[in-house]
């Protein structure tokens, strides 16, 4: 929840900024005084006056997500100044290839099993039980998730990223 | 690949910021005066001062993946100014939670098979073939992917994000 404006201490933004924390402040609701690095995260990769901008481009309602959002690509930006977040992103899309991939050879052996065994398994199977699920995760699944990155995925460039996969960003 | 800086013509950076495109300049290799959308998008969202101290942090190798990332972010988030490419991890983690989900349903119908048909079925069932795979892809899993958002999923929050699962940031 976005914090009150009316603290008598400057929002974290004014006080990074040292200037006065003026009522109606735009940063104020999001950039708690208590929270000091997250404005200078934030500062730091997009800019006071772009995040600014953006702030009041967008729905009040809005803002506080917009914030969360900015934040969170900038503490990763920071973490990984060469990837930033698409660097998660890439490492989910690998997670998503895998898992289709592992489903569908599950799916088959399943399949396999089922025109094997329907005639005599003491297994009772439901017409379309398997077809359903094979129907939902299978042949229709965007196996790129429709987020194409703009290069080779970081972990073929970047030797250390494979340990990333297994949540080695968790803190992110 | 990067493009060459020796160009005749200034870069798209120097051309947007009106400058003298002079040699070594930090932008050229990496904004080539043919893709002018790419840095006044990266500009608007990061501000050239900051891209170009984020440059000089990295090693040379590194930066034209840098700039590819950046353009992406600046990209997704003029597209979304609320969530940018925040909002296409949320949709990641939950395709990667679906897929683990229907992988672990799908391994328990086919280890049900093969505890009931082991003895009788006319498929030869090698030990450990389903198990190996239950175990890559099942309970070893990190269902979260190692990628906390900082706020609710965008999409539980914003209606017209339903459909951008399906692909619908495909353009991105």
């Amino acid at each position: 929840m976005a914090s009150s404006s009316t603290s008598n201490s400057p929002c974290a933004a004014c006080k990074f900024l040292r200037r006065k924390c003026l009522p109606g402040c735009i940063f104020a609701p999001y950039f708690p005084p208590e929270e000091p690095q997250k404005f200078a995260n934030v500062h730091k990769i997009f800019g006071a006056s772009n995040v600014s901008k953006l702030l009041n481009e967008i729905m009040p309602h809005q803002r506080e997500d917009a914030v969360n959002s900015l934040a969170y690509e900038a503490e990763a930006r920071m973490k990984d100044p060469v990837y930033g977040c698409v660097g998660a992103i890439s490492v989910l899309q690998r997670q998503v290839m895998r898992l289709q991939k592992e489903l569908d050879a599950t799916n088959a052996d399943l399949m396999r099993f089922t025109s094997n065994d329907m005639s005599n398994s003491s297994f009772s199977v439901f017409p379309g039980q398997y077809g359903a699920r094979m129907g939902h995760g299978g042949g229709s699944f965007d196996h790129n998730s429709g987020f194409s990155l703009p290069y080779a995925s970081p972990w073929n460039n970047n030797p250390t990223g494979g340990s990333s996969e297994e949540g080695g960003d968790g803190t992110m």
